[in-house]
This record gives C-alpha cells, structure tokens and sequence, in this order.
C-alpha cells in the first residue's frame, strides 16, 4: 500500500485553525515505512539485513493549499530521483482532487564504516515500482 | 464513526522499540472529535453553538500490553461515566481482540461566566448513544 | 536538575488559542529521563544496568488553568508513592506561582521473565531525595 | 532572543536511538515565534496588526550530523533571504560547535484578498537584525 489516509484534528491545527506545518512530515515517515514494512522491508533493520544503513539526509515540503480541521487527506509516496548511492521520494498529500502539500524525503545509502553505499538490489527494485512523481 | 484505526511507525516508538506513552493521547482526541464532528457537533465551538463552552480537565491512559512498530491499533470512544455537567469518556485501544492500552478523558461543560453548566441536551443524547465502558 | 522550563509555542496549542492536552505528556518524560540521566541512570538500559526493565503502566494529567501560546511552563518531577515493586512520580507544571496542570506517571519494576521485580536500590535511593508531592 | 536551547529526550528518538527526522520542525517554529514575540509581533495577528497575513510557504532541514538522546541543542534563527513579498529564514541547530542540522522556512506576504503583499515595514526592519546565514 502506498498511501495512507487520515483527518485532521485539533492537535493537528495551530490556534489559526489551519494545519500546521510540522504535522506532513510524521506522515510521510508512516508512509514510507509501511510501505517498505509491507514488502518486506525492515527500515530500521536494514545492516543486518542488507549490511548497509540508510539515513535521512534532507526533508522538505511544500505547502500549495490550506487545510483545516476535519480535512481528509491521503499522503502517497512516489518516486523522485533514484542515484546510485541515495535515492529522494516525494509525498503527495491530497484532499479530494487537490495536491494540498508536496513533500519530500532523501536517504543515503553508507556502509557500516559511514562511506557511500550502492543502494541494496532488493530496495532499488521496489523503488522502481513507485509511480513517478514528475 | 465511533473508532479510527491506525498503524504505528517509528515516530511513534521509542528507542526501546515499544510505543511511546504519549502517543495514544492524540488518537483519543482524533476519535473523540472526529466523531463529534461526524454527528454535527463541533467541538472547538460549543460556545457559539450551544451557550457553554466544555473545557478538558484530565486526561489518563493505563498501559495493558506492549506494543510496537507497525501493529495496527483501533482506537474506541466509549461512554464512561455522564454526569450533570462533565462527563469522562473511555478509549479503547485494541490490537486485534486484545487490549493494549485503556484511555479516559473527563470533560467539564461551563458557562462564559466560567461557571459549572449542565451538558447540552444535544450533546448528552449523543453520548448516550455510546456503548459503555464497563 | 529536577525540573524543565520551555515555553509555549504555536504548535503546542489548538484552534482555541489554548494549549493541546498532550502536550504535557513528552515534558513529563523529558525532566524524569533528564532528571534520571543526570543521576547517572539510563532508563532505556536498565536492563543492562540493574537486571530489571521499567514498564510505564499509567500516565495522566489534571489540568487546573488555561495555558496560553507563549507561556513560559516549569514543569517539576516530584515522588508521589513508591512501593516495593513499582513508583508514581507527580510532575508540577507552574506558570509562575500557579499550579496549572498536575501529571503522574506510574512504573513498575520487572525481572526479563516479565514477574514484579523490587526497585534496584540506587533507583530507590534516588527517587527518595525527590520533593514529596503532598 | 534568537535562539531555544533543549535537550533530546526518548520521545524524540526513533528505534534506533538517533533524533527523529520530524522533531527539528516544532523547534524552529518555537524559536521563530518566540523571537518574533520578543520583539512585539505576534505571528499568529498579523492581519490585525498589519493587513496582511503570512503564510507558511516551505519548509525544509538537512541533516548533517546524527544526534542522540540526551544531546543539547541549540536552535538558532538566522536571515537566509529577504524579498519583497516572502522571506526566507535559516534554522541552524548545534550540538557545541558542530552543526548538526539545517532547517529552512519559507513565508510569503499577502493581503486579506490573498494576493501578493510586501513584507510590512516593522517586520521587514526586524528581519534585517538578524545574523546572515551564510
């Protein structure tokens, strides 16, 4: 499954009743994750078993449309740029039609020592499954 | 809609790898008021709507099973306890048929003045409308 | 240092301009594993350490006064009961003089077997130089 | 005060024990508003103030350095690029000396007919007093 969906709720709005702009990124993370989790990917255990570790090095979103209290919105991870060594997925978050929010993740790929590391065959291959963002 | 569900992700689990405490607070908040919402009643406007303004005075969550990274949990809002002019709801937190954490949060309804209010009759029909806790 | 000072900002409280309920969940934590950790205890290696773990099993907070965005809060670790297998510690949070919202935590001691296990004596020791909350 | 200082504690840290992706964002908010509140400016009454509102536009952080529990950070607000109708501020969080984290914000200007508004001139003043980033 590549998206999740949930509503907003008061602990998600800031007292000018609109959303507010720390709450996008929890929500990629459950995303990707599950996402990974639900093909068999642990992210959290990925030394052990691919011998290499994957960090975030850069998180950003962008915010098109304003959402409010009790929106539904329905975050879906696509594929942004896939390099050799790190690889950037972008989030999409709609209400209804609309692309409310776009954000993005970009992980690296570095051996147990900390050198760059060619992303594992097994990830590479699942990312290539991921629509294109662009 | 008187449950949400929800999987846990890292974000949601601490470095022990169990979920972290605090995290049920929101879902309570999400089911409560999603469900208000869902039966017309909104919560951040009771003084415009019904005269009284309804304020949180505890809260409490009671840990029965561990829980961890990508279960699925359902939250339930469950009628507690009603009285005259506060009332203290239950949540439910299962993981498939057992449940994993019990949560209360006690609502006091007041006047602008700041004074104890009875509940809204409006209100008190749709709390009676939940199943109970016990 | 048995206490945390921070202040409120826009993303700790709700479309009602007042602060969100939960947020006083990951302060209360915040002074007990600071508190803990500058005592020289880990909590999240006890295990390691002392041949037991700690379990949270109950978490609540009372809320006494409104709080606001930009409040400066104080919250304070103090010991509420400690028995032979398991402790609360109140967590004081004052705006000023002003009590405002009231928490407590309760943990309970367990051998890795998961049966009750007695507080490990230089836990004990330590939980003993805190403040009474009566 | 352009700066928050705060220490990394368990609800912070994802399961292996590093600093969660997401908490630098609510820091930055704290440290802007709070800052912004010093001087006299509240960013949540800008219409009332000033005629125009801001919004959040972008937001992004680069990982530089991995944290972990217990870490004190400082989060420090700095000018990254002033226009005429949006502006840029830079988030610099350091552990000692090393950058750890980078975080950027965008905001944009605009009027009550959600057009494009210049930067009011006390806001626009107040934004010249900060450290450049770069």
């Amino acid at each position: 499954m590549t998206s999740q969906t949930f509503r907003l709720s008061y602990g998600d709005c800031d007292t000018v009743g609109i959303a507010y702009f720390a709450i996008f990124y929890p929500w990629m993370e459950r995303t990707y994750s599950c996402w990974l989790h639900d093909n068999g990917i642990r992210a959290g255990q990925m030394v052990e078993d691919f011998g290499v570790y994957v960090v975030g090095v850069h998180s950003e979103a962008t915010y098109l449309g304003q959402v409010t209290v009790f929106d539904e919105l329905t975050c879906t991870v696509l594929r942004d740029r896939i390099g050799t060594s790190s690889y950037t997925l972008a989030f999409a978050f709609h209400r209804g039609d609309e692309l409310v929010t776009l954000g993005k993740m970009t992980f690296a790929c570095r051996t147990p020592e900390h050198t760059k590391a060619p992303i594992p065959e097994r990830l590479a291959k699942l990312l290539d499954t991921l629509d294109s963002s662009s």
